[in-house]
């Protein structure tokens, strides 16, 4: 069954989209995406999102070089979220570590994970 | 280094939620959580939601028997996203599929993973 593509942005005009690594699945990341960010994700294969935080087109890497290239889009059934399975350039999360997801819940702490 | 947990909600009172299969890394859904639905997956081990469409907290399979039993949680490096690694009890999606990312995106056509 082939269906057509027709993302269901939110209220905020944005989609989720969670980028694992294509090599081992590892949720690297969740970012948002506006139309825009979708667009030149699509044109560049380079993962855009929007920044919630300074309102506006955001390129993953734009400053440390550690973009993301997209291999794959994944949608899901309501068409309101992605996965991008990507191969990353370096680490993706602005503390240096691989993946922002480098803690885990234990009672109310957060404990690193063991590599 | 160990760090609270102080999960920064968004203006919608929500997190936003990746479930994975604890065995296979494969995103199964996203989902949004307010503090509710967070309280309650970490007091019965079974994944909680906030239905944004229906306005209410949400068991993910009480109707269904896919309850989704929680492994561990991640938490992203600014705590607005969480992974939850859990045993899924059957099928994820409504739509009876394992994973609501059944499809990848190809140009403008949706088209079925295949297994």
């Amino acid at each position: 069954m082939t269906d057509t593509f027709e993302p269901k942005f939110d209220a905020g005009g944005l989609l989720t989209a969670v980028v694992v690594d294509a090599r081992d699945n590892a949720v690297r990341m969740v970012g948002h995406m506006d139309r825009e960010a979708l667009d030149r994700t699509r044109e560049t294969g380079l993962a855009h999102f929007h920044s919630r935080s300074r309102g506006k087109l955001w390129l993953k890497g734009e400053t440390s070089g550690n973009m993301l290239d997209v291999v794959e889009i994944l949608v899901d059934c309501d068409q309101d979220a992605l996965v991008l399975r990507c191969i990353p350039r370096g680490p993706t999360c602005h503390t240096g570590a691989d993946s922002c997801f480098f803690r885990r819940l234990e009672d109310d702490a957060l404990v690193a994970l063991e590599d």
